[in-house]
């Protein structure tokens, strides 16, 4: 490992190992970590942290923290710190399987909010005092300022409001990240806020490192070790039928004159469906494309090696194990066409409203009426969190949601009465997707977005069902603005919890 | 009703009656409308209109039109055509009692959105064409601009967007009011939307005029009518509760450092208990205080007069007929206390989050995790509709969300174990107030926001029956991060259907 990683002489010396770095974290207190989906997190002293907290619970000593990050981690992170029971309070997003089980055992509180929201609301001093930083760099300049990972998240705030700050310094990052960042400095508690000055979402407007006091690192640990995200399926008949519903549908956005040739900036969430329209999008006769996203996937890689994406600005990259490998070996193709930014900036709602976003997301579930469930199985179980998907979705200018039909196997249908959690009203989406067809709700009232989303959106072997009950509605309800039966509402998530099936 | 206030001289050969005027518009045509709240509306073409339609419908023919306004207006406009059934289509907003029925017995769409959405929506070319705009005006100057009423709304955009124009000049509106409007015409589709230069609630960006095309005006017809809104109820030992427990909180903020002396601009919505708290606001220790907020109440009048409140941006007055009739013959005093602004800035949701306003909106309901439901009764039935609270509430420092912890004498309470709608996640609502007290639910995680809003918010009849469903959803939920019975999530509100009465 070479030490050019760390130019600044006199930071040299807290360099020490990951055992003796975590040792210099507290029992109960609250840790801003670095990381956005399995990027740019920190890898060696959250496992080391997850060591001292076994050695603590086994003589029989409570040790647990608050875990503050940008998003979701990798496993040597969040799967670590959950399985040694360390993990009191986590804050916001988690895919870890590990730590979702514990959430959804009610061991672990776990508080849900816009990604756009953490770190103003850190700031307003709303979530309380934060202790100690753990952020994994590329590497550390001579000023002492600090090249960021692969993954901006919330790493700007960390760095500036905890009390001290640990550092990861990762050489198996390229150093050709390097200027990729764009890290903005002017945001400020209210009255002070100013407009941010961003309007392209090629454009920069910050710099490219991380300011950090020197007197604040307490700790550096040199590491070489790989991002580990997950990886996508390959888009299968579904994930192409959705990919051609939507697209067909900008194609026609097009024609009419609603939207350019060169569309407007992109954003396109988790999971595999999203990565399945990105892909779908290379053979589509846009170009002199954009993105302005939160998240960079395989699918959009390929679009910007295609050419017909020509610059995604993100808050982190979220590839598969064999892309990251790929972009790493190849990334200074890639400097001047990705843009990686705090993610209070990538999914700022000023932003997303002013370019104008497309905003393309996963879901779990929509009722007939549009509103959309992104986060919780049968109402209380989490699956994620919200991510950024609120951000976008309310602010975008067309917000599309995006499902296969049924899930488990045909057990559950995708579109029910009514969605057992609510992540977004029907105001906040457009469109809503599944390979049976897309639905466009723009501009329809209740009833008439009822129809189009059971005829146009439902699987067939659910239709029939949708359809009586939604006729039930019509006669039975209370009101008739949006037609319910409270006492049936969750009849069918009932049923799945009984039975194992939504089917009659 | 003197001539002078039609002071272009080419426009005064478009002056006729409200009769005539009423036959320029087609059927199946769709209108923007001026007003909002019952302020600024169009008085006599409406009505005219509505004649017209019930002698089409005697004589079998069908007529209708699309209607589309800032918010609500009076019942001169809403109530009107809603009753002569000339409404197929209605946005955004309502609280008039005849097309709330006609809405609720599904005889009219009613198409319910983000207030600051529609403006943009219309340019965006997502909801048709637009044909005729209806304003009501103060005055016309000599160069053809237009001096806006008593509220802005979308009157910009329906002038721009609709193929003609036609205006009521109202000579009951005082002059006085030209120069208290700044229209913004700043704003574009993307990719050419720039900041909304506004920092502070008491700053100018725009013009104190409508530019209208003189060659778009059809038609314009002489008025002399009141604004009429509805009467406040004084506040009860109820709404000062609520009222005290809201200010208690503001002013712990301010002692602990994270709201200045003077807070920061405060939003306050539709109804009773809203306006409670800012007369609660005159006996308060905070001074030179400003508000940014869409509507302003009779409570917000006072607290102007009061000296506490500098100034206030508003896209309306809505005032009890007493206050209007006041204020009407003391204009002058306020001309540099009030700035009325487009809906499109006043609810932008970039100068919201900028400003960092303190967000007080009604509500219908919320339930133990702190989702809001402000506009369905039991879940289909709607009352009155989103409004601003979302544009608001998800942008603001402080979101707050008040109501008496019961509804219709007992038989109903506003904390249910599960919403009946959702308007506001649990993400966007910070605070619950009830005369019971307040929760914090800044920071916490769901079940830790459960236990709160039982504790602090219920009221004592409803305490027991909230804890035991939560301590069942505690160990019988499908999963543990929001506990919820699928079976039983809206029992409540089945027994008051069945049985007037949510009690056991
Ligand atoms: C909603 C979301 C989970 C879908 O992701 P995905 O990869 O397309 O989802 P999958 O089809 O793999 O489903 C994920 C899990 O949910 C389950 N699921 C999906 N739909 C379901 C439904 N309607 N009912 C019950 N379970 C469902 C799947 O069975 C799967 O569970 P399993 O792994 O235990 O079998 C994901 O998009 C998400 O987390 N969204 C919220 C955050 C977000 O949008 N972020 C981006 C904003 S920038
Ligand atoms: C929610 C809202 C209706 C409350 O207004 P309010 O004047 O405080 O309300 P009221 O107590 O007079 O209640 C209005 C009606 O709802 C009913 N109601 C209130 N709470 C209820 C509940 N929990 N269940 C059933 N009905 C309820 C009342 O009985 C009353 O009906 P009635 O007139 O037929 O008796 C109002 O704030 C609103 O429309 N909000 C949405 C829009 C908004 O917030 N705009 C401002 C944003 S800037």
């Amino acid at each position: 490992m070479s030490p050019s990683r760390i130019a600044a002489p006199s930071l040299r010396s807290k360099v020490m190992s990951a055992h003796d770095a975590a040792a210099l974290i507290d029992p109960g207190s609250t840790i801003g970590m670095s990381g956005f989906t399995g990027s740019g997190y920190p890898k060696e002293i959250p496992l080391a942290l997850a060591e001292r907290i076994e050695t603590a619970h086994a003589a029989g000593d409570p040790f647990a923290v608050r875990i503050w990050s940008g998003a979701s981690t990798g496993p040597e992170l969040d799967g670590a710190l959950a399985k040694a029971d360390g993990i009191e309070f986590r804050m916001p997003y988690n895919s870890d399987p590990i730590a979702r089980e514990k959430i959804n055992r009610g061991e672990m509180q776990y508080f849900d909010l816009h990604l756009s929201q953490v770190a103003p609301m850190a700031w307003e001093g709303f979530l309380g005092p934060l202790d100690t930083a753990v952020i994994e760099v590329t590497g550390i300049c001579e000023d002492g300022s600090l090249i960021p990972s692969t993954s901006v998240g919330n790493n700007k705030t960390w760095i500036d409001c905890a009390q001290k700050v640990i550092l990861e310094v990762n050489s198996w990052q390229n150093m050709a990240l390097e200027g990729m960042h764009d890290i903005y400095y002017g945001t400020a508690l209210p009255p002070n806020r100013v407009p941010i000055p961003l309007v392209r979402a090629d454009q920069r407007i910050g710099e490219p490192r991380f300011r950090c006091d020197p007197d604040k690192i307490v700790a550096i640990v040199e590491t070489d070790t790989p991002d580990r995200n997950a990886p996508f399926t390959p888009p299968d008949e579904c994930a192409r039928a959705i990919a051609g519903h939507l697209i067909e549908f900008l194609r026609h956005e097009v024609k009419v004159g609603r939207l350019p040739q060169s569309l407007l900036p992109l954003q396109s969430g988790v999971g595999n469906i999203a990565n399945a329209v990105l892909t779908g999008l290379i053979d589509s006769p846009f170009d002199d494309m954009t993105a302005y996203t939160e998240v960079l996937q395989d699918g959009m890689l390929d679009l910007l090696k295609s050419g017909k994406l020509r610059v995604a600005s993100t808050t982190a990259f979220s590839l598969s194990p064999e892309a990251q490998l790929g972009l790493n070996r190849d990334l200074d193709r890639f400097r001047d066409k990705v843009i990686l930014r705090p993610q209070e900036i990538s999914n700022h709602p000023e932003v997303i409203r002013r370019l104008g976003c497309i905003a393309m997301n996963g879901m779990i579930e929509a009722d007939i009426y549009g509103n959309v469930n992104s986060t919780h199985i049968m109402g209380s179980r989490i699956q994620n969190g919200i991510g950024g998907s609120g951000d976008f979705a309310r602010n975008a200018f067309i917000s599309a949601f995006l499902t296969p039909s049924t899930a488990r196997r045909g057990a559950i249908s995708a579109i029910v009465p009514h969605v057992s959690h609510v992540d977004h009203i029907n105001q906040d989406v457009q469109l809503l997707v599944t390979e049976q067809g897309l639905a466009d709700m723009r501009g329809l009232a209740p009833r008439a977005r009822a129809e189009l989303v059971i005829e146009k959106c439902a699987h067939p072997d659910y239709r029939p069902m949708l359809r009586d009950y939604y006729d039930r509605a019509r006669k039975g309800s209370y009101g008739q603005q949006t037609p319910m039966l409270c006492g049936e509402a969750f009849a069918w998530h009932q049923r799945f919890i009984e039975t194992g099936t939504m089917r009659v």
